[in-house]
Order: C-alpha cells, then sequence, then structure tokens
C-alpha cells in the first residue's frame, strides 16, 4: 500500500517525495498556523476587552468613560475572539495527531467543520466590529450620528482599531487551514 | 480500480452504495444549494438595492428621504450579496462537471478555495450590516447615537431588515457546501 502510493507521486508529479512526507508537512504548517491564529485572536480579545478611557474633562457627551461594553457589537467581538482562540487551543492536540497519522480522515473532516463554523463566527464578529469602529471614526451626516473619535477619546479610538488586526490575521489563517484540509483530504491514499 | 472500490464500501459501510452513486447524489445536493445560495443572495441585494423611503413630513432629521447608500455599510453589504451570488451562478457549470464526473478532484478543490473565499466575503458583508441595522433600531447612549428606527422610517428600517434574511441563507448554504465537498474530497477513490 505504501509503495504504491509512492510510486503513484512519482508518476503523477516526477518528483521523489512521497505523499505521506507531504502530508505530514501539511500538518506542521497546520499546526504552526493554528498556533498564529491563537494568538491573534487571544490578543485581540484582549486589547479590545481591556479597553477603556476616562476623559479628563467635560465634553457635549454625558459620559466621561468609554469602555469597550459601550456598544454590544464590541461584547460580542470579545466573545468571538474569545471562542475561536480557545477553539484554537483545544484544536491544537487534533494537530498533532494529524502530523503523527498523516493518513487520517475523520479528525481532518472533524477540523474543516469546526474551522468553518469559526470562520464564519470570526468574520461575523470582526466585520460588525469594523463597521462600528469606522462609524466612530466618520460618522454619518445622514442618520445624524456624530463621530466620537474625531476630538475625544483618541487612545480609545486607536487601541479599538489596532485590536481589529489580530482578527483579520485570524480569518486569513482559518482560509488558508481550510484550504490546507482540503488538500490533504484529496492527497489522502 | 472500480470494483475495488465498491468491495471497499461495502467492507466499510455494509451497504450496497458504490462510492461514485454516493459522491453523485453529494453532486446534486451540491447543485441544488447553490441554487438556493443564489436565490437568497440575488434576493437580499435587490431588497436592499432597492430601498428607499421619502417621508411626507418634517423630522427633527435633516433629510427626508432614507437610502440604501446613505450608509457605505449598506453599500458594502450589497456589493458582496452582488459578488456571491454572481459567483453562485458562475459555479453551477463546475457543479454540474462534478455531477457527471463524479471523481472529480481539482474542480472540487476549486469550489472549495472559492466557496470558502466567498463564505467570509457574504459573512463579512451580511454581519456589518446587521450591526448597522441593530444600532439604526435600538440607537446607542453612550455614543450618543440616536435610533433612526423608533418613529421614523419603518417601511425603510423593516426592509433592510428583511434583506439580512437571504444573506444569512446564503452563509448556511455554503458552510454546508464547504463540508460537503470536504467529504466528497475525502470519499474520493
Amino acid at each position: 500500500m505504501k509503495t504504491r502510493s509512492i510510486e503513484l507521486a512519482d508518476a503523477n508529479k516526477s518528483s521523489s517525495t512521497p505523499k505521506s512526507v507531504m502530508n505530514r508537512g501539511a500538518s506542521i504548517l497546520d499546526f504552526i498556523l493554528r498556533v498564529v491564529a491563537f494568538i491573534g485572536t487571544l490578543g485581540s480579545a484582549i486589547a479590545m476587552g481591556t479597553t477603556n478611557e476616562t476623559l479628563p474633562f467635560f465634553t457635549q457627551f454625558i459620559r466621561f468613560r468609554a469602555q469597550y461594553n459601550d456598544l454590544p457589537t464590541f461584547t460580542f467581538f470579545v466573545v468571538a475572539n474569545g471562542i475561536v482562540g480557545a477553539y484554537m487551543l483545544l484544536s491544537l492536540p487534533v494537530s498533532i495527531f494529524n502530523i503523527v497519522r498523516s493518513s487520517a480522515k475523520n479528525t481532518r473532516i472533524l477540523l474543516v467543520v469546526f474551522d468553518t463554523a469559526m470562520l464564519a463566527l470570526l468574520t461575523a464578529g470582526a466585520s460588525a466590529a469594523a463597521a462600528i469602529i469606522y462609524l466612530a471614526h466618520t460618522g454619518n451626516v445622514k442618520a445624524n450620528w456624530l463621530a466620537i473619535c474625531q476630538q475625544q477619546f483618541n487612545s480609545f479610538c486607536e487601541r479599538i482599531s489596532a485590536s481589529l488586526i489580530g482578527s483579520f490575521v485570524g480569518m486569513a489563517v482559518l482560509v488558508l487551514l481550510i484550504l490546507l484540509s482540503a488538500v490533504a483530504l484529496s492527497r489522502r491514499k
């Protein structure tokens, strides 16, 4: 069985790399990407979750203090990033299992299922937050919503904008992970 | 080769259905789901894109007319739904090709790649729009943003809320499509 797969790889690709080694390489890349996504989403959740700014003066607004949970969308952002970060951590043992057993099929399908769900969750959280942050920066004249980031809350606004980066890195990594899994599944002997 | 795969299917599943027939069934389901997603996203794009309401009286707001492109997020929503809808239409011939040749591999990977990208795009558009629509309905006291849907623009607000449905159907279908492709790729002989 093993020798035939090596022959097939030779015949198809005219290279000396056997399929199982290529699948193992893909699994190691999978593991590294999961660590990157874990760091990115956790960083985003912490950056957003610990944001608050107290102004030293009165403004035309009623409040003096800006916190992430003033806006429900940011709470969703923190929760979504927390869930995806936790999932990334929990998926690391499965990823290690895939490195050890490069012909595993069911665990790869399991990972695709959850990766896809997590991609949808993370994208939803990140883009909802991005829409609100854009509104906070520019406001909207037609809806009579003022930009809260023009004069006040500079540090708050910079921090919530920066916290998006980790989320978007996580999204890109999840897209790559799904593609890697699909290719690995198709290559499985 | 074919008889062996049938034997394998028998041994694994103790059923008389050969793998190629199961893959063909999955491909037909894939085709149907793509048609559903096409209708859903196109419906969303049209419902949002044609929304406008002119009020017959003055309000505390400056404008008299609400249109989807008053808010850039809704423009992005229409564009994202349009792109995903067009992609769904264009992917139908590839899906038919997969029905005819149930052991095709490269076309399935191609579909997974684009399905994943489209899932991210559609989720981004739909959740950004959902965040803004939520804000339009409830407003936000802390940021001093008033709810524009409380008294005025009832028909506008109802229509933009309803236009989310097609998008979320499209998202669910895309998640199913990615999973179907992953399973079909793993089953391919």
